[in-house]
């Protein structure tokens, strides 16, 4: 970071330097003795740890330390300004296994507030509601415990959380959302207090929250704890991950208002193979003679970024291909159509489950188990 | 006002110079046209019109022009941060009287999040709620028509409120707030949004709404005319009353807090004789002989003030009274004792529906005609 970029919420600009980022933001490196931690709970590690996707925690410890005795619950969210991309995804995925592996609660807010109060996105709140809906689709479509999990809207759930929403408000002054999310005099009143219902569901249980999410959300969750504290309350855990590389190039993050950038969850065979082909950046040379003679880059082709992160679980073919690109043997084509295979597969799989959820979306938001639950509690 | 004072929802201080307001705010006199104007649709006019303690208004010309054809809703409330005394009721007399003559829908919003957040207040949520219900039954007492009145509070309400709340958010930045409001980098985020709350029941059916007040509140509704023109909604109307006096002097505003300066809706007849008599501001002299001699001064004498206001509604035995302390042959002694005849009467009276009121606050809360129908709206 420092110079080289700037993260909040709302921007990400530049390229992230992650190592800054951990110190900067005051938060540990994912380490192999956290990992073999995690591991004497969950048996084996999630493809998103073992390639440190999810890069970095704060109390993350904690969290494992209580796990036998107190419990712990899991919070993320999703803001619904448009289609998700496989980037949007990763987070849930990611919670999903946790769910799996610790049987815990998850809970899963839509800001369809925050994204219609954001100015920049000029969407009416009627389309963040539509977003919302066809958002819920892919998250259910992942796998979660319909019993275990509640999916809830702000605009819908709002009697139940204002009355804590107005004590963290009553904690947090302009000052602070100023230094803390970059607001200015021109910011709009609804988005000055949009922070304080990010913040509500960390304090859902009695246990402590921990949230996988975007580095990007971290400005939140520095400001829970400063509130925590004041209220008495728990502060929450966090495990964050960096961005997926935009297809076309691996700084940034990828931005559902520049299509090329990404793939969508709803793109068919077709629409992959040719943003793919045309738009995924290469580390390759610029002739196959060259290629052959010189080798390509995988550090910095995201095709291989995308195999690495996610889409190639398996350690010694990840390797394999990666020596062969390094070497000149593979070939971008050859190296991309790899990515085509793996991601289409995911993707039908996912859409096949998309069209089953939309026969969840009741159980999630209102009549599972904890659904249920949700709907009786007032939270103050 | 200008030097002399300050009005803001939130402070009210020095004296009060409402000529000054008048042109300050932009508002018109309640004058003799205007007063004819609604005696044409009412027969007669109430003690607070003819004695223009209601003595400004904004667009009650047109909500009278429109009376007959598509006609109005009014909108008016409290904030729950303690006993209601005789100053707070006022509005809501007057408030029931128009919904008497005009047959129009009354909404009241009980604004128990904004006296939590308010930091000077150091009330908990939990106790301006019950200030709230403490309210309630003192403006049911004042007789409302429970089928055409709906009563709520923010923190109950706020899932029918929220969408439309942040849709007038979006259209308010700080700036704003902070000029109108006089808010600071130190005013809390929940603060800083309640405007939104106190507007959108501005909104709550297509027609125009009037909005009988005390002055301090018309920050808020310079905002709402902005704010109005920015969604394509209708304008809302403002009758505004002056301050009752404190009992301690001329000047200002009765304050809950200082219980020497009000006669609380609660307050039993020895404690009226008491206050009355202790605290009353008076026009007299020090001396029986000096006031037989210099006679009183009814215009600086809170007694008279509160007579002329609202409880001496003959206009012939006001006069005399007047006349009478004006040449001294009423002591201030014997003026007080008629001040305490008359309100220890209206009080043993609002005391009796007060208690009657416990029954009455689900029908006007929940189950009324016109709250059963709210209840199923959400505005957007």
């Amino acid at each position: 970071m420092g110079n080289e970029g700037k993260i909040t919420p709302w921007e990400v600009e530049g390229k992230v330097n992650y190592g800054e980022i951990v110190k900067e933001f005051g938060l540990k490196e994912i380490n192999e003795e956290i990992l073999e931690k995690i591991k004497s709970f969950t048996g084996d590690l999630h493809v998103l740890l073992r390639r440190k996707y999810f890069f970095a925690h704060r109390d993350l410890d904690v969290v494992l330390n209580e796990a036998k005795t107190n419990g712990f619950f899991l919070y993320t969210g999703r803001g619904p300004s448009g289609p998700m991309h496989i980037g949007h995804l990763i987070p849930f995925m990611f919670t999903k296994w946790l769910q799996d592996k610790f049987k815990v609660n998850v809970y899963i807010e839509l800001t369809d507030d925050e994204k219609f109060l954001e100015p920049k996105r000029k969407l009416s709140l009627e389309e963040t509601r539509k977003w919302a809906y066809e958002n819920i689709l892919d998250i259910i479509a992942v796998g979660f415990d319909e019993n275990k999990t509640f999916i809830f809207q702000d605009t819908e759930y709002i009697r139940n959380m204002y009355p804590l929403a107005i004590k963290i408000a009553k904690k947090i002054n302009f000052s602070t959302v100023k230094a803390v999310f970059g607001f200015t005099n021109e910011t709009n009143i609804g988005l000055i207090f949009f922070p304080a219902l990010e913040i509500v569901p960390t304090f859902f249980e009695d246990k402590i929250c921990l949230i996988p999410a975007g580095i990007d959300q971290d400005p939140f969750w520095r400001l829970q704890r400063d509130v925590a504290d004041a209220l008495g309350k728990r502060k929450s855990a966090q495990i964050h991950s960096k961005f997926l590389p935009p297809l076309t190039g691996i700084e940034g993050k990828m931005s559902a208002s520049k299509p090329e950038t990404s793939i969508y969850l709803t793109d068919d065979e077709k629409t992959v193979r040719e943003k793919i082909y045309k738009h995924a950046f290469s580390g390759g040379q610029p002739t196959i003679e060259l290629h052959r003679k010189l080798g390509g880059n995988p550090d910095i082709d995201v095709s291989f970024q995308w195999l690495k992160t996610l889409f190639e679980e398996d350690d010694n073919k990840l390797k394999k291909i990666e020596e062969d690109y390094r070497s000149g043997r593979l070939l971008t084509g050859e190296l991309k159509d790899i990515l085509i295979e793996k991601l289409v597969k995911f993707l039908q799989e996912h859409q096949r489950r998309r069209e089953e959820a939309k026969e969840k979306v009741k159980d999630f938001k209102y009549d599972g188990k904890l659904a249920k639950e949700m709907w009786e509690k007032v939270f103050e």
